[in-house]
């Protein structure tokens, strides 16, 4: 799939087919990530892959907006590692490249994906920290849930001219 | 040149030729950026086009680390919008996403880019917002010159299996 079509046609997919995710694709996925651009090329990220029942499951009591965890066959969670920072409150920009870099990854692949929040919410940052067992320098910024899309997504066209501004405010 | 391709070839680009990109190819970077996910859909981005000659060459009295812009064609500013905002503090997610569909946008058509960065540091986001007469509500993330490639760049493998996890840490 060329990479305008990815981007404009990729759209959250909560909900998905009882169908694994070969763990080739994943490494494509994180291979995706990891291509990302960041500050000074500092690459302050971290991926914890979660594929186990139970793990995935378990996380809708930590954010109850990630319900589609229970159906998903695999979820990245990309965090920010504070150690590897050169340029300080950068990594969230380059942790958001990375984890959009993945969503457009999956959708040549044919996989489903969604971007839940977890950063800037205290409460939700510190549950993901506990319950995953991250260190003191690892901060979850999102999760990513994966899997074949259980059914088909309309297209939407976001574009608004009014958006565009020219040479000054 | 399809998604992966574009995803893990794509480099920082900082010296163009002296050659204009039609304006077709910006709507289809700005089309794109708008493409890009956000917390509850809240599309928090707005974004300033500059191709003023004058305007370009200016850039580099508030930030030193843009001195590509004076061989830029156009530079896009992104910036986050806090009157649109659902979900407060995502706006910066949501408009990196944005920023990331640009410059692998940009990629696919042959268009050279770089992510300079702007947010967090507050004198360089005061700066660009008097320059470019801002309104208060508008904070500058990054701004992405742009232009064609005047030489190739290198391909560079940034994969690293210790950035991954699985389950737990």
């Amino acid at each position: 799939m060329n990479t305008s079509e990815a981007i404009r046609t990729r759209r959250s997919v909560r909900s998905y087919l009882d169908k694994p995710i070969p763990k080739g694709v994943i490494e494509e996925l994180l291979r995706a990530a990891m291509s990302a651009p960041s500050a000074g090329n500092e690459q302050p990220w971290q991926f914890l892959v979660i594929d186990d029942r139970k793990k995935l499951d378990s996380i809708t009591g930590i954010n109850p907006n990630a319900k589609m965890c229970k159906e998903a066959q695999v979820a990245i969670l990309v965090c920010g590692d504070a150690t590897k920072e050169k340029y300080p409150g950068f990594w969230v920009q380059d942790c958001s490249a990375a984890a959009q870099n993945i969503l457009l990854a999956a959708r040549e692949l044919g996989v489903g994906s969604v971007w839940t929040g977890i950063y800037p919410i205290p409460e939700r940052v510190q549950a993901f920290k506990k319950h995953f067992g991250l260190p003191d320098h690892i901060t979850p910024l999102c999760l990513i849930p994966l899997g074949y899309p259980a059914k088909d997504t309309a297209h939407v066209d976001r574009f608004q001219q009014n958006r565009i501004h020219h040479n000054s405010w």
